[in-house]
């Protein structure tokens, strides 16, 4: 049994849950929640030093990290494969999921905007205003990767773990006021795995920790 | 021919010089100088529509992200590995490449720490308090990662695509005077690297554009 340890409304755990789903792998999952501190747990923090979520308890062994766990995922279960099978595709779709997962996500983390409020004084605008800067290029930078390789999803015409990154970051950036309307591709993919059981199930709002 | 577009100081450039040294591959190195912009000009955003380096040119293909491109070099060129053969312990190497590429380096690059000092008006001192703020964490939960798995290198005794993405954070740690003393063997891994042909002609100092 594979056990997902997570957060209702945590980006990079929703990532893992998506590829689970459309792996259609059954997983326990077990919730921390962030905004109590409870990743910081020494319990926890025994399985992932790290103190963030997800980890993921798979063959007796600790996984951290999102992407890893999908790269497993895609190895351990092959089908439906979340990977094209040339190289240079597979980059491709790499490149837009590593784009959310290095570039997006880490600057709008909990933690960081905390420490802007906290050490840095910063006020609910210049938050927004934090937020906005690093989502405007990024989310061009993906338009127009999209542009180059996508279809109905972000990497040709089947779900991959570019969209597993995806998806998150587009709740992400509404929650937070980030305007989308020069992405048209990406809110079309937004709109299509909307709809789709994986990608439904996997979102926060059906999480059983969400309030 | 491969063609790296990089620039010397910077961390993700010299993850992919060391596995093109480590894989023992030619290349062409094309110098963008990021505190001129030039990562900006319109001649190179047709490239990598992000106006970030590294951009790898492979086989008319444009590659964007630094691990994407390391995973590219893996399966294109597979000897010598820079994975292991299980996808366990793959896993557990790009546990550790990620949460350097994800956890660290984002937050430490040149334009945040610009947009910190510009536009929440950070002094010098709380520049560098922000960096050893996510530099202490990062390495600690590294340096557990390592003493579960690490031998001569950050995973057993061969080097991986985690030593590429470790050896640069640690120059940039050190860079801006980030405390290593208690990472043991973060420093050993450093140390036994730095020897390493394929490690020191990677090295920013070794680079035709550093100053």
């Amino acid at each position: 049994m594979i056990t997902l340890h997570g957060y209702w409304r945590s980006g990079a755990s929703w990532r893992v849950r998506i590829a689970l789903n459309l792996k259609a792998r059954e997983y326990r999952d077990v919730a921390h929640d962030l905004r109590r501190g409870e990743q910081a747990d020494a319990a926890y923090c025994a399985i992932n030093p790290q103190a963030m979520v997800p980890a993921l308890i798979v063959d007796d062994a600790v996984l951290t990290q999102s992407l890893a766990m999908l790269e497993w995922l895609e190895e351990r279960y092959p089908d439906p494969p979340l990977l094209p099978a040339d190289p240079t595709a597979r980059a491709h779709v790499r490149g837009i999921a590593l784009t959310v997962a290095c570039d997006l996500h880490p600057l709008g983390n909990l933690r960081v905007l905390n420490s802007l409020r906290q050490d840095l004084g910063a006020d609910e605008d210049q938050v927004r205003a934090w937020i906005a800067r690093w989502a405007a290029p990024g989310f061009a930078a993906i338009e127009t990767l999209i542009a180059r390789h996508g279809g109905r999803f972000a990497y040709g015409d089947t779900p991959t773990i570019a969209d597993c990154c995806l998806i998150p970051q587009i709740y992400a950036a509404r929650r937070f006021g980030v305007d989308l309307k020069d992405f048209p591709r990406i809110r079309a993919i937004d709109a299509h795995c909307a709809h789709l059981p994986a990608f439904e199930r996997a979102h926060p709002a059906n999480q059983p920790d969400a309030d």
